[in-house]
């Protein structure tokens, strides 16, 4: 299963009780935090989430709404008992501001810490079963966002058929890698004939802080779910691009020109105490938007 | 007035919908922020504290959860448009700490944010109306409580007696501050014969996170209203010891030989699910005691 668990979908200031950004993606069982700005820790225990399967925590960038609380939770994970490693991947100078608030505090972390810098397009994670990559999006700052990739899975054994032609349980699992079968008499069972082709895996992609930026397109092209934040509405175009952020509609078209199948909208000015406007002026443009609310799992 | 908002009352961990440290003292219509744990903004927002009248802020130590909010703090005051001065007092680290997350981020505050690093038993703030001072307690790492003092107001004129002497009215202001008025046939009218002594002003005291230390009472004597920490119940008195911290029957000791007239108990181990055991055990030493609670003002 692939879901994603908005934590928080508000921009700079917490307002109207909306949070500053920060979300859980499960994959594969994993759970995996994509920034984490102040108070995620209290979210996470108002949500929920079991912290203490976060092993990967992904930031997008150092503007504080989106990191203010990765301190504190992996200060909280020492205290809680929290033992296995955590990685964390982040534009570069956040290493030192941990390492520093950590030694001021003379604390020792009964867990490893993990720093991966990140500095352009890569792959961050690559497991069998789904594998996660980073990309530049355009912000003031230097800024990514993160995909989530479901590996296709091996092909499924119709085992009806396997048993009609008498193919023996040991074969089974090259069967599925896509081997044919060769009969005592030497004649062939092809593989496609007791197996068939299992779905393409899922994908999703935090588009994270950006301008309107259709560079972002081959990242996320097809994806099955994205977020992209909607910092203004429609009439804010013009401070949206000062401020290197993205209009209701703006975002809008990035999902229908990347071919997306669903579109995440979050990262709300405080100006705005609503968000129906949101969502109408963005389904003007790609009909399947939903709001990122705090607290919904949206699954995939 | 003098008064204190407490904005979070639970140790590191939050736990229970209770917050890492923070409270809003009031004293002549200013507003002093003492510890800033992360949230703390959001816990202003929810219990209509007025931001904006936020001049000065005082951090204890730089444990986590006495200041992992006030970068988030400073930040969002920045994009509030407070525009008046901010004075922070800490321990000297926390200075580097904050700039160097402003200037990961490009962040250019629009008012002046002034560092005072406090390092040993100080006045730090001296008012025509109240001081502050800060004094040392004994933790794990450098760590001060701080002490909110009333300046006890000039004498109060007794209008009518004045008037029965003549006094002219422009001599009212010499009378109360203790001055002498000469009739004009050389008689002398005394000051005490027609002003009145003032109560003395109140007093405030935040102990921080403290072992149990009778070092700190001189700085605490006879205050109106201290609060104290007590992470642990009494039968945790060697854990508390180890930690640097204190048990409820110890915070209620210093409290009764400082002759304090209340006592305030917070910082509360994420141990504990309910307070009342607190209350209870700290009320066998010493009867004046209550539990701080989040969103309550505590007048004094």
């Amino acid at each position: 299963m692939l879901a994603v668990t908005i934590l928080g979908n508000n921009s700079a200031v917490p307002a109207f009780d909306r949070h500053p950004t920060s979300q859980v993606v499960t994959i594969d069982g994993h759970l995996f935090l994509v920034d984490c700005g102040e108070g995620t820790q209290i979210q996470m225990i108002r949500y929920k989430i079991r912290r203490s399967k976060i092993s990967h925590v992904f930031i997008s960038h150092l503007h504080g709404d989106h990191y203010f609380g990765l301190v504190g939770l992996i200060n909280s994970f020492g205290l809680l008992n929290h033992l296995q490693d955590l990685h964390v991947y982040a534009p570069s100078p956040l290493h030192e501001i941990i390492e520093w608030q950590l030694k001021v505090a003379s604390t020792t972390l009964p867990y490893k810490l993990f720093f991966h810098t990140i500095s352009k397009e890569e792959l961050l994670v690559d497991e069998d079963k789904f594998s996660v990559k980073c990309f530049p999006t355009n912000h003031r700052i230097e800024c990514y966002g993160f995909s989530f990739h479901e590996k296709k899975s091996r092909r499924k054994l119709l085992v009806e058929k396997a048993r009609e032609y008498n193919i023996p349980i040991e074969f089974y699992d090259r069967l599925k890698n896509g081997e044919n079968y060769m009969q005592p008499d030497g004649s062939v069972v092809k593989y496609e004939w007791v197996t068939e082709d299992t779905p393409p895996g899922k994908m999703y992609a935090f588009c994270a802080d950006t301008k309107y930026d259709e560079s972002i397109i081959p990242h996320i092209q097809d994806a099955d779910l994205i977020y992209h934040e909607t910092t203004y509405l429609d009439a804010l175009q013009e401070r949206a691009a000062d401020r290197f952020h993205t209009t209701s509609k703006q975002a809008a078209l990035i999902a229908k020109k990347a071919n997306v199948k669903k579109l995440l909208i979050g990262h709300f000015s405080s100006k705005y105490d609503t968000l129906e406007e949101f969502e109408q002026e963005a389904r003007e443009v790609f009909l399947n938007t939903e709001l990122a609310l705090e607290g919904v799992t949206y699954k995939i």
